[in-house]
């Protein structure tokens, strides 16, 4: 049967093995809540419910050898992470959180954002919380997945961004070495996972508090079992190992591979990676001399705290190690611009992208160049090639577009009776991926308090925002819909 | 003599003539003066010196006939803005204005603006507040003129944007007829204005009331000679009268020209102007909703200072009829928004303009169908033609560049220690080239709240919106300072 160019042998029949996969994954909360002694019923009733509907999925379609069109590319991937935050909405309803709450962190989780709606996190069962953090680094893994895989097929954040150019991650050839690529980049990422845990476990922290941090830092995504994030802790130590994974979270997971396993100096040639760090760098400077000049701390303590904050907001992880939104309005705005910006492409990270705003800086300069001297042909260069037009194109395209959103959403947000700064930073804090906001949205406070109109807008930004906007987009206009 | 590609006997040719005029317009002031008893070295003292110093450029090089370069065209229209804005704020300092407030009064004059250093507006004598008006009128004539012979030489807001398809006006023929075109342009700006005086006559203002807002509303500018702005007559019909005539101010005046002169629907057809109105009209709804169901006022209230405050900060003039910074914040973040998008393009206000905006989002549109349909051939429309790929081009860098100086004149007021309102608003509300912000800078307080150096930001934000971004940040670039 075809749908409006939809073909539903191909899309339901990729969506049913989807379903398998995300139902299995309910199995691991469910012998956390064993081990702990905890109910079991609010990962089971969910388990069982989506084993039966995908069951009956693939007894009427078997997943077919066709290649996706571009369309079904979309549907699909829009689908997966929108079926994944109904059903992983589930087990937070059956521990009593309003519906709409339950969907708003579900689709934080998946999503790696880490924005809560939980008004009382640690009232929540350690399987719960658990699950929590794991909807996050599978939400990760999810993300790289996409970005490698599938995204570059539907002509979305071009391939150029994910500069996979290693052995067994030729972009040209990546279409029959997908497996291989996605292995290789998991095994990155779980080796990463691993060494944090350790060195976690190493430092003193509890089994339990280790796995559920180190899913969530690596993972960019920022959900913490404590109300009090990482303040909980309250160990330069502890800070510095999550600075140190954050900011290795928030790189090109295609490059830490070349690092690991042919070039050394992958990560530190390359451009975006160069700009990234120029961004911290500069960022933390500011913001130290900010809190140090408003007498907010002393000179260590302001670095101490300048460099987690600046690293957990700029690769959007959003972990705070201090209440954040109680400092000045200076740090405060520094910290709300970085929200725009995001780690690097190929990474767990959300926002805009570090290559985006590099690229468009130089485009910029271009432009400028170009009034002066009309007829002058002026290449954008990145990592010594040349950028094709219509790279930098979609890259504007995108700002144009991502702008659009935020004002919109921003807009509405606005017209339900928040404030200018919950506002504008709730609005930024979901469609990049961040996590907590300023003001009602701050980093100790919930989007509980924000109206249900306003979670479902916030719902709506983390989707389009981690599908780097236009998959879910392009869902929305008419045009899809017509044949 | 030839520096770095500007041709000194090019650039001081033409820079001489226009010091010749900018003092001569100092001699009205000097008449109000004179009528009022009021001292009048405040005006002679900059007059005799401008005359003097233009005396001796007039000497040493004579006006050529050399068509300028681009160079020269953008050296020469930044400075002559930069020019009239120092020899302007000569006068507030014989008044006791400190420097920077006085420069920054006279360059929210030149550049239309409204924005005020004065702390105490009505401790000025009525002379001063006389000439504050009268360069707002003058600086909303200079831009007229700027974006009909000049931006579109220098390739700066396309030829396209300006719409002056009427006899005498056709665009492939501009050049040879300047001076008629500017004739034709300042006489409906010149009808306009007396249109206007006589009307506000008629309700009873007196001539001087009558002749400074006269000034200031078709100019788009805001300047009023009262601390309280338009409130100060609490009069709903002075306020209708306001309205209609900001709005004019807004529109097109090329089309102003058409109706009045050849076809009555020019007006109406024009799809920007189409926009602008429904944009008039959504935001005043949703404003009056607002204001409403906030229980701010009456209905009928609600409407009368919405109308006026939309259209006041939507052509960027900036009266204010009522403090709206004091009403609750989703208001304020719709009239915050309108600050972006500006009146019309060949009109007197500033901002992004709406023409902009709508190409924009026909542009976003497109993008999106293209996302779905890689290889359709989606062609943007505008008054039923097609736009230009280089248009859209342009359109966009614009708004890259718009956004990016927005960023960081944003991040260094906040750096300043100004609060978050107050940073954004400030930025844009002299960026758009509007006027008063919100919170420290709101319609009844004062930009002398905002420290020196962020002054200095803010004055350049003004000369920098004012002559379509491109024009002063080209001479900030380092390559335009090459050979």
């Amino acid at each position: 049967m075809d749908v409006i160019g939809l073909r539903s042998r191909v899309v339901l029949g990729v969506l049913g093995p989807v379903l398998w996969l995300l139902s299995g994954f309910l199995i691991i909360p469910m012998m956390v809540a064993l081990y702990y002694g905890e109910p079991l019923h609010i990962f089971a009733i969910p388990l069982v419910s989506a084993v039966v509907i995908a069951y009956i999925f693939t007894l009427f379609f078997k997943r077919q050898k066709d290649e996706w069109n571009r369309k079904e590319g979309f549907f699909i991937v829009a689908s997966t992470w929108l079926i994944a935050a109904v059903l992983y909405s589930l087990p937070y309803m059956f521990e009593g959180v309003p519906p709409i709450n339950a969907l708003f962190e579900s689709m934080s989780g998946v999503t790696a954002t880490g924005a809560t709606a939980l008004p009382d996190i640690e009232s929540h069962s350690k399987s719960l919380l658990f699950w929590r953090g794991l909807t996050q680094w599978l939400g990760g893994m999810g993300i790289i997945m996409l970005f490698v895989a599938i995204l570059p097929k539907l002509g979305v954040a071009g391939r150029q961004m994910f500069r996979a150019e290693v052995p067994g991650l030729q972009e040209e050839k990546l279409r029959p070495r997908i497996r291989e690529t996605a292995k290789i980049l998991w095994l990155v990422y779980i080796i990463l996972s691993i060494s944090e845990f350790i060195i976690l476990k190493i430092v003193g922290l509890s089994t339990y508090d280790a796995i559920t941090h180190t899913f969530t830092s690596i993972s960019c995504s920022g959900f913490s079992p404590y109300a009090n994030s990482i303040a909980t802790f309250s160990d330069p130590l502890v800070e510095g190992i999550f600075v140190v994974f954050m900011f290795l979270g928030g790189a090109n997971f295609a490059l830490h591979y070349k690092t690991i396993y042919s070039d050394r100096k992958s990560l530190i040639k390359d451009q975006e990676f160069k700009f990234y760090f120029l961004i911290i760098v500069s960022a933390t400077l500011v913001l130290v001399y900010e809190l140090y000049r408003a007498e907010v701390y002393s000179i260590t303590d302001a670095f101490r705290y300048s460099i987690f904050q600046v690293i957990s907001i700029l690769t959007t992880t959003g972990y705070a190690s201090v209440d954040f939104d109680l400092w000045p309005d200076s740090p405060r705005f520094i910290l709300f611009l970085l929200m725009f910006i995001g780690g690097c492409a190929g990474s767990t990270s959300g926002g805009v992208k570090v290559v985006r705003l590099l690229l468009l800086l130089k485009y910029a300069q271009k432009v400028l160049l170009n009034v002066i001297h009309p007829k002058a042909v002026i290449p954008i260069r990145f990592n010594n090639k040349k950028v094709p037009d219509d790279v930098i194109h979609s890259i504007v395209s995108f700002l144009v577009i991502y702008i659009l959103i935020f004002a919109v959403s921003s807009t509405l947000l606005s017209m339900l009776g928040m404030d200018f700064i919950t506002t504008l930073s709730a609005s930024i804090a979901t469609l990049g991926n961040v996590g907590p906001g300023l003001g009602l949205v701050g980093p100790m406070a919930s989007f509980d308090n924000i109206p249900d109109p306003g979670k479902l807008i916030l719902i709506a930004n983390m989707w389009i925002g981690r599908l780097e906007v236009f998959t879910v987009i392009v869902l929305l206009t008419p045009a899809f819909w017509k044949h």
